[in-house]
């Protein structure tokens, strides 16, 4: 029934501390860490720039008539994202899918984000964690990471948007609904929690 | 940002483990344990039957023009559920939150089910719980806990089935899906984590 978990993947809502507890757990743990990373790895490996695959490996999806069209507006806003480049989007989908897989094959890892607990679905060596938190935090957390972020209302708008964006992209790539409960392993309020409680679960979880 | 929680409530998805798991997180800290117990006291306090109170309690929920009318079906089919007794329904609901508020404000206790994260919303020391888990595990612990269930197909249906009426009565009350991880402070894979992680990783964040 319990097995010890190798790689751990940290899916998170915009703001909730989700890359700072994935980084942590990573370091305290002493084993790699995939984030940013990933983006110049898929870039390098398509020969896509760097800021097309940051925006299309986590935030666009495309077109399809089972899609919810009503969510199709926010993607035709994302640079990168025309009706001419679909098979474009999905390519980066591809390898960004593969080179997940290659870097789990290699052992024991943190990876964030891009869908990462479905697209390692076959594997029983994963610890899926979702990390989110309440408005008040997330809202004071975005404002002290991003300076153009200036009023509490900006900070909820750029939230909102984010996190529509990833339900978006999950949502297409995995048909089912971002953020419930039943898609992971373990799932933690990191304002109710807080971030060094919330990496002390996780290992514990893993072990 | 983190406070010890004294209150620990526990939803769960049907063969789940979480009653185990909410009994012994109790006999671990010493501290009462509330699931069939509601029953009664409920019971008492409306004059009802138990076997009425432990149907609507938990399972059922009143027409409304706003719910989902393709759900009800499900309800029509719950003992104790006509249209003459809709007020009756609500009734149980009210006395069970009333009784649930109650048992909080007394101190340190786990209490299963009956939406009562949702209930004990405006308190701060509340730790909100809910435990899930894979098919396989479930299907084998439903056969084990009631011998009618004579093969996995029987025992698949009435997970689904008691499943089925906890999201109804939890949308109906809470107007939120059933199952979403932000409605909780901690889910937990319990086929995946095991009953005894669970069980630890519970205590440690309510600490």
């Amino acid at each position: 029934m319990t097995n010890s978990k190798k790689i751990i993947t940290i899916s998170r809502e915009f703001a909730s501390g989700g890359t700072y507890i994935a980084k942590r757990v990573a370091q305290l743990l002493e084993v790699p860490y995939y984030d940013k990373e990933l983006i110049s790895m898929v870039a390098k490996e398509s020969g896509f720039s760097l800021e097309f695959v940051e925006e299309t490996g986590e935030y666009s999806a495309t077109s399809s008539l089972l899609f919810n069209l009503s969510t199709l507006g926010n993607l035709y806003g994302s640079p990168g994202y025309t009706p001419e480049n679909i098979p474009t989007v999905d390519k980066v989908h591809q390898i960004q899918s593969k080179i997940i897989n290659e870097i789990a094959s290699k052992g024991s890892c943190v990876i964030v984000g891009r869908s990462s607990n479905f697209i390692l679905r076959a594997r029983d060596d994963v610890l899926n964690v979702f990390i989110f938190g309440e408005e008040t935090m997330k809202i004071e957390r975005a404002m002290s990471i991003d300076s153009s972020l200036s009023t509490g209302k900006k900070a909820l708008k750029q939230i909102k948007k984010q996190d529509r964006l990833r339900a978006n992209h999950y949502r297409y790539y995995t048909g089912r609904p971002w953020g419930d409960a039943r898609h992971y392993s373990l799932c933690l309020n990191s304002s109710e929690l807080g971030f060094e409680k919330c990496c002390e679960i996780i290992i514990k979880a893993a072990k």
